[in-house]
């Protein structure tokens, strides 16, 4: 059995794309805030009375607005899961090729999903297969992960 | 006191009951995904017009799917915590049985939150001590990690 | 390179300050559940039938619940992330003194953040130099991993 404190190494390639992966999906998460801010001005809805641009503009919803909105929660239903199935996945000593396709397709599968669902709207089925590349890659760790562990 | 490279080791057996009942949880918020889609399809109440099977049927909402949309962010509010107060937990070095009694007081709590507000709908205060089981057990491994950890 | 092995350490002083600041975030992001609850009764406004004190009072949404819940939202949008950003940035083996700095910054601000919005509201800009203090600290420490784990 491998030792983690071999594999949590930054001497270790593969906890390297790991920790890689993790920052390029904490930075898209967190574009998620302005790109839901733009849809606010640029429709006048805003949450709260304090945010509108001008006294008279009135808390209202857009479905733009909560096109993003929806996007953003789903990525907060599925990224944290996935960097923790992904960490137990790690420490169960994969092949570092496959385990950089998964981090790849879940990556791309989440980026897919944000521009289907709130910047260029496609017809379905293009966000639920986008949707899909994510909870399978995500799944399939967590389970690898399960069956290793298993106590 | 302890080093966290011997217990951040795939060989330490508090390490992987830890990322057992990760993986166990990762997979329980997973599920809330098909459990939404199932409450969606079977009241036809889409959140978006492209998700809807005909074209005649509007966006709407249906009490069935905001109760698993409740309990999947009731799930987001207190499972990520949960993971990272665990971990941090795990490395104050405390007794294997009573960290495994918590994270499986925890993940019970977890399972029987979402039955019964989404599942099996209860009368209170059946909700209310399923989510106290997830919450003061959180709460007590944080405490005890800031203690130990205060700097 | 710094190895992570030395770094995951509990007698690392930096891991043990980031340990620290997890756990006060993951308490603050557990606060809001009272917080919620104490506005749900103060505005009889349930989100559920069986949750009401009395048959008679119909599930309805308040504004004052509502902004507790769209702060405790937005914790989850930046707090989770933000403690993976801080893991990874850690890993770089970056000062101390900055390090601590970044994470003071983000803690304060998040409750900056909750107080403004939810307790005590605020004209704006207080809300949203409060978000950006927790965003830009994120986004650095992010970019900071990014370009050092570069694969």
């Amino acid at each position: 059995m491998a030792k983690a404190l071999e594999i949590l190494s930054t001497e270790n390639e593969l906890f390297r794309i790991y920790l890689f992966y993790s920052c390029v999906l904490v930075l898209k998460v967190l574009l998620m805030a302005p790109l839901t801010a733009i849809q606010r001005f640029k429709h006048k809805a805003f949450a709260n009375a304090e945010d509108a641009i001008s006294e008279k503009v009135k808390p209202k919803t857009h479905d733009n607005v909560e096109r993003v909105r929806r996007a953003h929660l789903n990525d907060l239903e599925n990224i944290p899961v996935f960097l923790v199935a992904g960490l137990a996945y790690i420490l169960t000593n994969p092949s570092v090729w496959l385990a950089t396709m998964l981090f790849r397709v879940f990556t791309i599968s989440r980026m897919i999903h944000t521009i289907v669902y709130a910047v260029y709207v496609l017809p379905q089925p293009a966000r639920f297969f986008a949707f899909l590349g994510g909870l399978l890659t995500t799944i399939y760790m967590a389970v690898q992960a399960l069956i290793y562990f298993f106590v």
